[in-house]
């Protein structure tokens, strides 16, 4: 299944906006066993569109298109598909139903031109919209299918997963291409390859293939076979040996998160959980309450920037600021310890650090950073020195604080 | 000066690497004054190189190759690009003596593969690159220009900047390309082409062109105008005349974010801020955070996500809570008014709702919002009705909340 990928939108092309759903689309569909030979990245212009389609090669069995599909005057790809294609535009009743429900629901007038979004081309299959009124569409062209997609990201993303990938996978037989990717915190890629030199040999003369997937904090390891699930075992044997080596990275595995994961072991031992925030200003909290339920272990939490509310708020000592500074392990250990009693939680992380661009010291430089964790038994700390970017530091601050929780007290 | 860019690499087209060099190319380019006609993405074969050089349109003035120069055997561009152009590969003395440096000076071996890259084509005009070993390469074919660059991007960049930008200069008249763009918040793209109609067509009857960029909960509005610079005071004009047709949406120009826009006023009044969040479980908190500097206005938050710590932390009358429930108007004024002495603070901002998935009923399904903002003087509130992904509902309250907090309380 050969994919070509065309990205419809001048803020693309100005630079203004990097094309995600573009790198987005080629995972996925890669994933899924469809090899992307081509991506285009044309302007709102019925003339770029349709020299695009024109010259679109006899080997590809499907071409994605995303952009162009809003209610304003710049979003032409529908009509200019209409008319290429000569599908006429008709009313399509239950895409203006739900049009309709849209605005509803939200308590917001419906406009004519969200009513004209309604209006699709005659025959095609329509691929539902559940987040938003742009209809995803699917046209078929003698032997190739094209497909139009709207360019936001999170609407065209439910769309590719929960209409367009099913229907794909009744259409054309791709190669089971099997893979399972683990989840790493906290090892940088270099020497986590080191690391495991000797398991990835093993498993690369056994036939499999290892990619590194890095991003700030975190590397996904991906197993992949092209001998599909019939190597479903092997690989779940190799992974299983990982976590001997690395136990302290290795948190989860496909659509694991660190909060998920955490989320799990807390539910099961009956533990809940608060924050006392400096350094991440209540980034932590959040995260720790992004999933489904979250109210059943997390409760709540202080978010202490300013000293005076340190004191204030999180009962920690004026002396141990004024001896140790904000930034230091007696402070992450009191704002901890004193958080558990006053929010009333079994467990409580604390976090105070230096993200920047200032403020750091010789001693104490950006991106220096105190984690505590308070349990009823004990309280454990640690630090990390990470960069000198502010919203990678904190992002940092979260994902290492999290992770220490994981292992350290929930694991352990 | 119309451009085509032509990005080679698997890695791009698997999305295992996001393609930023065109972003970036793009943007420069345009302010440079070219326009990108297209952006095409293909993979490291000959054949898929070949076919799409000689399919560039006849329109395209350059064309700029970045990818496959670097010294492993998948990098093929200069060997492709030599056999379709006919320049033979001759040693270029001055880049080998530029690579012999640049292994000398970091005393590491040079190997036989970083001499072959001193090999280039007979003929071509050679852009040097002083942070590596892959040159840039400019090839006249009749009236085109065909430019290759190394896909690393802060080679690629500086090699743009100090070589290519100013050959570039003296071979074309380009007239500026300008444009600007604002940012909305609160108002769905529909709504507000609708509320701009007229405006919009005046601005296109005057030659300028209006494009819309929505992203959840937000539209930004980019005027673009191929007269260069000429036209900054008529578009300037145009946003002004816009700041009065909807003040309660635009927020700001260019690199602003609501949050740098508010921290502005904040500073320039003196004031101080602080949160108690329940629905947004400290997001809003780490959003005010989000800019350098914060430490002068943001003090610390509560997030009462748990009904006890609303009573115990805000001091949240419990009759209040049974008598309305936690997501009502009652209870977030209480949040704010409460957490404003708490905290200590002059602005306080309550959020409560319900994210979902579930805990929603017909009264106030998933993703209805309350939102109070206290003051010394009063206390504003207001309710949204958001959608049912929870991640969204969370960013969209936060993005409300500020936007109500600058209009309201810091405009008005």
């Amino acid at each position: 299944m050969n994919v070509e990928l065309i990205s419809i939108g001048d803020e693309l092309l100005i630079g203004q906006t990097i094309n995600t759903n573009a790198a987005w689309l080629g995972q996925t569909l890669t994933l899924f066993g469809a090899r992307i030979i081509k991506t285009t990245t044309i302007s709102d212009q019925e003339e770029a569109i349709i020299s695009t389609l024109s010259a679109i090669s006899k080997k590809i069995d499907c071409v994605i298109i995303t952009g162009g599909l809003g209610p304003t005057n710049d979003d032409i790809t529908k009509h200019t598909l209409s008319a290429h294609y000569g599908l006429p535009l008709i009313m399509h009743q239950e895409t203006l139903r739900h049009i309709e429900n849209y605005f509803g629901k939200r308590n917001r007038p419906m406009l004519e031109s969200n009513r004209q979004q309604a209006m699709l081309p005659d025959g095609c299959v329509i691929l539902p919209n559940k987040n938003g009124t742009a209809a995803g569409m699917w046209i078929n062209d003698g032997n190739q299918i094209i497909i139009s997609l709207p360019g936001v990201p999170y609407e065209m993303k439910s769309i590719v997963q929960e209409e367009l990938l099913p229907l794909l996978s009744q259409r054309f037989k791709v190669s089971a291409h099997y893979h399972k990717t683990a989840h790493t915190q906290g090892i940088g890629e270099s020497f986590l390859a080191e690391k495991i030199v000797d398991w990835e040999q093993a498993l690369q003369s056994n036939g499999l293939h290892l990619s590194y997937l890095p991003s700030p904090g975190f590397v996904k390891l991906r197993i992949n076979s092209f001998a599909g699930e019939r190597d479903k075992e092997k690989i779940d044997g190799y992974f299983k040996e990982l976590e001997g080596i690395i136990p302290e990275a290795l948190y989860g595995y496909e659509q694991d998160t660190l909060v998920s994961v955490i989320a799990i072991k807390l539910l099961s031992k009956n533990l809940t959980i608060g924050t006392v925030e400096s350094c991440t200003s209540g980034l932590l909290a959040h995260e720790l309450c992004g999933i489904p339920g979250s109210s059943a272990y997390f409760k709540g939490a202080l978010v202490t920037y300013s000293n005076e509310l340190k004191k204030k708020l999180a009962n920690v000592d004026e002396k141990t600021i004024v001896k140790n500074g904000a930034v230091s392990r007696e402070v992450a250990c009191s704002m901890a310890e004193e958080g558990r009693k006053i929010l009333g939680v079994d467990i409580c992380i604390a976090t105070t650090g230096i993200s920047g661009p200032s403020g750091g010291s010789d001693e104490k430089p950006v991106g220096f950073v105190w984690v505590a964790i308070a349990t009823k038994d004990k309280t454990l700390e640690r630090s990390f020195q990470f960069g000198d970017n502010r919203t990678r530091n904190q992002q940092m601050t979260v994902s290492s604080a999290l992770n220490f929780l994981r292992f350290e007290v929930l694991t352990k």
